[in-house]
C-alpha cells in the first residue's frame, strides 16, 4: 500500500488575518485536499496563540462537510479538560453522522499552558490533566452507548435517561435523539506524540488509538514506533504501520532550487522566523533535531531546517528523501503535511499539495511491504 | 418601519431523518432565507428530543456563513449550564467574527428536563439553573474583555492571561489570539419567553436583552410586552417594539383553501399530530390558546390550531390576520416563522417564505408608527 497524504491545519496564519480569512482558508484547503486525493485533514484546537487561531475545529469541518466527498476530518485534538464531556460527545457524534463516518477524533489533555489557564486550570500537573481525560472518556463512552446511567464525577456529572413510554400510539414526544457516532460505535481515537519518550505513544498503544507523531527528529520518530508497537502488542493488538501518521513540513515544486526559494521567502519561512523557531526553542522542540545532527539547537535556523529537517524539493527529491526516512524508521502510513498561510495566493501551495498526492505518495512504500505483497 | 421576517429552526424533523439531512436542510434554509430577504435565522440547541435534533446550532451557522450575505444568525438558545463558559465564549466570539457581526446570542437556563439530566443536572431547580446562568455570563463577559483575571467559581473556573513580553523584536510567539465578538464588545443577547408571566421577559427588560416570544396566545403576548417594557424602563432603557420577535406557525399560499390544505396534510400537520400537540399538552403550552378562546385545551386539535392559532392563508388573509394581531397587541418587529420538515420537497415551503417576505411583511406595520413617520 503506498503512503497516503493528509493535511494538518494549525493553521499558522500570520497576525492580522481576520477570523473570516482563517475560516475561509480552512474550508478552501479542505475542498482542495479532498479533490486531489488527500485522505485526511486534521485541525487543531487552540485557545491562546495568535498564530494558531482556531478555537473550534468542528466549525471548519461543518462548513466543508457538504462540499467534500472522501476526505476524513479529525480534530487534533479536542482538549478534553476544557469542555463538558456530555456536550462534546453529542457534538462529536452528530458531526460524525453529518460526515457519514468521515471522522476520527484526536484527543488531548492540554496544549499550551495558557490555554489551560483560560479554562480555569492553573499550574496544571500532567497527572491532574490525565485524570480529567480519563473521566471525560468514561463519560463520553457512556453517552455514546445510550444506556441509562447517572454519574456524579470528580470533574463533571452526566447521565443518559431511560426512554419514556409513549402516551398514545401516534405520540412521538418521548423519543430520544441519537447523537452516537456514525454506525453506532465509538469514533476512532487518535493522539499526538512529540517528545522522544512520548507517554502519548504508550497510551495509544495500550488503548489501540491511532498514533500521530509530530516530527521532531529521526531518533524520536523511531522511538515513537517502538513505544507504540510494544504497548500495542502487550495489550493484545497487532500494530499496523498504516495507521501511523507523521506530520512534517513539506514543500514540493518543479525543481529543488525553486522549492527551497519558495520555502525560505514565502509564508513557511515567515512563520518559522516569527513564530515556530522561537516557540520550538522555548518548549525544547528543537532538541531532537539538534541531537540528530550533533549541533547546538540555538544554531538551527530557517535554512538549516529547510535543508535538513523539512522535506523540500522536486517530486524526485522528495521521493528520495522520504524513502530514505522510511528505510531508517520503518515508514508510516500517512504523511500529514503541515499547512501554512497561503491565503493571499494559494497557487504554489496547492500545486505542492497536488504534486505530493499524485507524483510523490504513490512512489513511497513501507519497506518490505512490496515484497510481502509479491 | 415594516415588520421583518425571520426563521426559527428547531427543526421539527420527523424521526428517521439522518443527521446529514437535518444539517443539509438547515444550510439550505439559511441560504434560501438570506436570498429572499429574511433578516434572521434562530436555531435551537436540544440534547434530548428526536423531533428537535440539533445539539449544536453553531455547526449549521458555520456551514452557511460563507454562502449568505445579510441574514443574522442566533442560537436560540445556547443552554449555559451545559457547557464551560470560557469555551463557549471563545466559540461565540470566533463565530461572530467569521460572520462579521451577523450574529446575536440567545441564552437559556434549560430546555427539556432530560437535556439537563444528560448534562449532569438532576431535578434541577430554576434558582439553581439561574445561578449557573449568572456565573456563566460573568465568566463569558470577562473572557470577551480580554483583561487579565482568574476566577474560581462555584460551577466553573476560568481566566485570561496577561500577554507576555516578546523575547526578540521579531518574535510573535507571545501574542494572544483574539476571540472577542466582532467589533470587540459583547454580542447582543436574546431570551425567549413562553408563559404569560414569563420571568425571561422580566430578565430581558432588566438587562436590555432582545425579547423573543414563543407565541402562546394573545393574552400571554400582551403580558410579555408589558413585563418587558416595564422592567426595561425601570432599568433606564427605552423599550423598542422593533427588537421584539414573535415566533409563530405561519403558512402562505395563493389561496386560503390551498394554504389550509397544505398545512393540514403536509409536514406541519404531521409534526403537530405526532409531536407538538402531545408535548404542548404535557408542558401546559396549550393553556394560553384555551384561555383566549374559552375552550378546553384537550379540545384543541390540528384543525382548531390551523383556523385560529396559526397564521395561515393567502397573502391578503395573512396581512389581515397579522394586522389584527398587531392592533390587539401593539405589534412587534420580527415575525419569526417556525420552520418545518419540507426536506423531501421544499417548493411549497420556500414559496410560502418568499410570499411572507415579499408580499406580506412590507404591508404590516407597528400601529401608530406610520403616523409618527408621517
Amino acid at each position: 500500500m503506498p503512503m497516503e497524504t493528509g493535511l494538518i491545519f494549525h493553521p499558522y496564519m500570520r497576525p492580522g488575518r481576520t477570523a473570516r480569512q482563517t475560516f475561509q482558508w480552512g474550508v478552501d484547503s479542505a475542498v482542495h485536499c479532498d479533490k486531489i486525493g488527500f485522505t485526511s485533514m486534521m485541525i487543531s484546537e487552540h485557545a491562546s496563540q495568535i498564530w494558531e487561531n482556531i478555537p473550534n475545529p468542528e466549525l471548519i469541518m461543518a462548513a466543508a462537510a457538504l462540499q467534500t466527498q472522501t476526505i476524513k476530518f479529525a480534530p487534533m485534538a479536542h482538549i478534553l479538560p476544557h469542555q463538558h464531556p456530555a456536550k462534546l460527545a453529542m457534538m462529536v457524534g452528530w458531526l460524525s453522522q453529518i460526515l457519514e463516518g468521515r471522522y476520527f477524533m484526536g484527543i488531548g489533555a492540554g496544549a499550551y499552558p495558557l490555554a489551560s489557564y483560560i479554562h480555569g486550570i492553573k499550574n496544571a500537573e500532567t497527572t491532574h490533566l490525565n485524570d480529567m481525560v480519563r473521566e471525560s472518556l468514561f463519560i463520553m463512552e457512556k453517552i455514546w452507548k445510550r444506556e441509562p446511567f447517572f454519574y456524579e464525577g470528580k470533574y463533571w456529572s452526566a447521565g443518559f435517561p431511560e426512554e419514556e413510554p409513549a402516551e398514545t400510539e401516534e405520540d412521538e414526544q418521548h423519543l430520544l435523539a441519537n447523537y452516537a457516532p456514525y454506525g453506532g460505535g465509538f469514533p476512532e481515537f487518535a493522539v499526538t506524540g512529540f517528545s522522544a519518550n512520548s507517554p502519548s505513544m504508550k497510551l495509544a498503544g495500550e488503548r489501540n488509538f491511532k498514533p500521530v507523531s509530530i516530527y521532531s527528529g529521526l531518533d524520536a520518530l523511531k522511538r515513537h514506533w517502538e513505544i507504540y508497537s510494544e504497548a500495542n502488542i502487550k495489550a493484545g493488538f497487532t500494530p499496523q504501520r498504516q495507521r501511523h501518521a507523521v506530520s512534517q513540513t513539506v514543500f514540493c515544486a518543479e525543481t529543488d532550487a525553486e522549492a527551497k526559494r519558495l520555502v525560505m521567502e514565502g509564508p513557511i519561512g515567515y512563520c518559522f522566523n516569527r513564530y515556530l523557531i522561537p516557540i520550538w526553542r522555548r518548549f525544547g522542540m528543537m532538541d531532537g533535531f539538534a541531537r540528530d545532527f550533533g549541533v547546538d539547537s540555538l544554531d538551527i535556523d530557517l535554512e538549516f531546517l529547510t535543508d535538513h529537517v523539512f522535506v523540500v524539493g522536486s517530486p524526485d527529491t522528495i521521493v528520495e528523501k522520504l524513502s530514505h526516512l522510511f528505510e531508517q524508521t520503518g515508514g508510516w502510513g500517512t504523511l500529514q503535511v503541515e499547512a501554512h498561510d497561503y491565503y493571499d495566493d494559494p497557487s504554489a501551495w496547492f500545486t505542492s499539495l497536488e504534486l505530493l498526492s499524485k507524483e510523490v505518495a504513490p512512489r513511497v512504500r513501507v519497506p518490505g511491504e512490496s515484497l510481502i505483497a509479491a
